[in-house]
């Protein structure tokens, strides 16, 4: 079975809005079995939405429109779908969430589904009513799975290297890798006759993977590097503390979006300036001035003066340049210094980022979150 | 002059990948005024690339595609392109970011352009060298031109109540509004015969908007709020230091992303214990006890505290649940106190917000700001 995805709306024609439907749609029906070979846009325009409906039915078996649904004139489905089909074989579907109902059409050995172009009405109409409706008449002969293995503290061209075997498995089990801020993703997807057989390639391919790449993998699918470092302060009742520069909070927020953060995370102080960093955290003036604020030396008192004042086991300090002015040559924008202190471990990193004010920050809190996770 | 988008790549038919590059490419074609009708994606499949290119040169002017170039088996668009028009007329456009080069090819009457997948590639290539390219090229009997207007402190509903005639303009100048977190945008979009016609419509409008919600607008287009209050604290020469407790740092990161902010931003701290409030900041014990963290007392001395700390002309003291647990019937998940303190002012507010912990987090960083914003 295959399906064919056509979003209507000028508004989508014209930039305004991301089509986040169609990718939602086709990941859903992949899991489900039903391939997706066309999805298109046509804007509020009934004669072009005809042949462009006229044209799917040429080619898929499903046909699945959103958006174009309701009360206002903009609003063209119904009327253009009338002149392809008896509208006597429409079945309404309920809307939960906003007004407009879906529409479900057995149009000859075709189906055609129509649903609403807020993601907020069409998701949970998708999943509750359309895929029990499609899985049950389903010929498909395969299902889809995915896992996502994240890695962080390995450039993309490392972890190519390393799977570079696996990066180039054939179908039915494929690995596709995916470079973010601060972190690489490697996606294992497999067709199989049935969730179980596709379960099983992905472990087997999974396995493979965390033998080459151990301890640089911190999480799978949905996980963030600040989950996987809560996880381990709470499983091992250690506390920490922060004490930033160039990030500027960055670090304590992403600590505090985790649920239950206050258990293990004392206080975050914000040291931009070295009057804070000398009068609050304790940095010794001479140090200052000797190596200048961003230089390992100071990273190693503020995490130490952190670790004292909040009384924690842990403290990290960070310092840097974000840019995008501050850079020398000597000390360029991206050069940030990241440190651990624990009861018995003093540890600093350097480390040199590129990219914006905001990409630095970022990369430079994700760095300092791995140091904590590969030295609890 | 009208343009089709044509997406190619599997990965964004299996939903794993949102199709930014039409959006982006949509919007910068309708303010050259170049009218989209279609855009469609295809997977990496040559026969079915080949249809949707001849169809798009059936209907359009100009054909781009995206995705599909460069060195790999996956990559079919030069392949497809050959099957349709001299190899020789191809002209290739350096890419400044990747490796793989655009097309740019003139069939007969019809335009071909064809541009690589990654957005960060795309969208210099595009804004460097096609836009010049079609707008010397380009016949269009119209510009659009749009203006967004930012607000913040009123419900989307609000917003909704006060400009509601204007929401019902009709082209070629319409309004629309879109409720985003903490929030509420209002774009101003009009069609003209040139760019001048255009902004002067639009100024029109804008004006009667801002006579109706005044103060409550912040920003316009690509403004943040972080970015109004640095603006108003670097021309007033005053400085600022903030203490958090729910939004757990994300104030400081906030105003710290803004390039120079190291100029007003004294300090930050993020205060998740009782211990910290008092020991570092010195809230009374008994006012801790008697009025409970989350509170406006708490709000009021944390603001002071981390004013007098910091030697900040102003601070900021905010107090909250962020949830999803710790909620009580009296102080349920979502309460936030917020405290401003100058030298003559002090300002406190209650807020109730709904959502996730992040979303709680968000909304309650950017009522601080506006606070902060609507008090200097």
């Amino acid at each position: 079975m295959n399906a064919e995805i056509i979003s209507i709306g000028t508004e989508l024609l014209l930039g305004h809005i991301v089509n986040t439907n169609t990718s939602f749609l086709s990941k859903k029906l992949a899991e489900i079995g039903i391939d997706v070979f066309h999805t298109s846009v046509v804007g509020d325009n009934t004669r072009r939405l005809f042949e462009a409906i006229k044209q799917a039915l040429g080619r898929a078996d499903i046909v699945i429109t959103t958006g174009g649904l309701g009360p206002t004139v903009d609003d063209i489905t119904i009327e253009t779908i009338s002149g392809l089909i008896d509208r006597r074989s429409i079945k309404w579907i309920r809307n939960r969430v906003g007004t407009a109902p879906g529409l479900l059409i057995d149009h000859i050995d075709r189906k055609i589904i129509c649903l609403p172009g807020p993601p907020r009405e069409l998701i949970p109409m998708f999943e509750k009513d359309i895929i029990p409706y499609l899985k049950k008449g389903s010929k498909s002969a395969w299902v889809i799975k995915s896992r996502t293995i994240k890695i962080t503290g390995l450039s993309e061209s490392a972890v190519n290297k390393a799977v570079k075997d696996l990066l180039e498995s054939k179908p039915p089990t494929t690995v596709g890798i995916y470079a973010k801020l601060g972190e690489v993703d490697l996606r294992i997807m497999s067709k199989a006759k049935d969730e179980k057989s596709a379960q099983a390639a992905i472990q087997k391919i999974e396995k493979k993977i965390r033998l080459k790449l151990k301890s640089h993998i911190f999480g799978y699918d949905g996980d963030k590097l600040e989950d996987a470092v809560g996880k381990m302060l709470a499983a091992m009742k250690m506390t920490i503390a922060v004490a930033e520069s160039c990030t500027g909070g960055l670090l304590s927020d992403r600590i505090t979006n985790v649920s239950g953060s206050s258990y293990y995370f004392r206080m975050g102080l914000v040291a931009y300036s070295d009057a804070v960093k000398e009068n609050i955290l304790g940095v010794s003036k001479v140090t200052l001035k000797k190596y200048g604020a961003v230089s390992r030396p100071v990273a190693l008192e503020m995490a130490r003066g952190i670790k004292l004042l909040a009384g924690a086991d842990i403290g990290v300090g960070i310092t840097g340049i974000a840019g995008p002015t501050g850079g020398t040559k000597a000390k360029p924008i991206g050069l940030v210094h990241i440190a651990i202190v624990t009861g018995p471990k003093r540890i600093a990193k350097e480390c040199r980022f590129r990219g914006s004010r905001e990409e630095i920050k970022f990369r430079a809190s994700q760095a300092a979150l791995d140091l904590i996770r590969r030295n609890l």
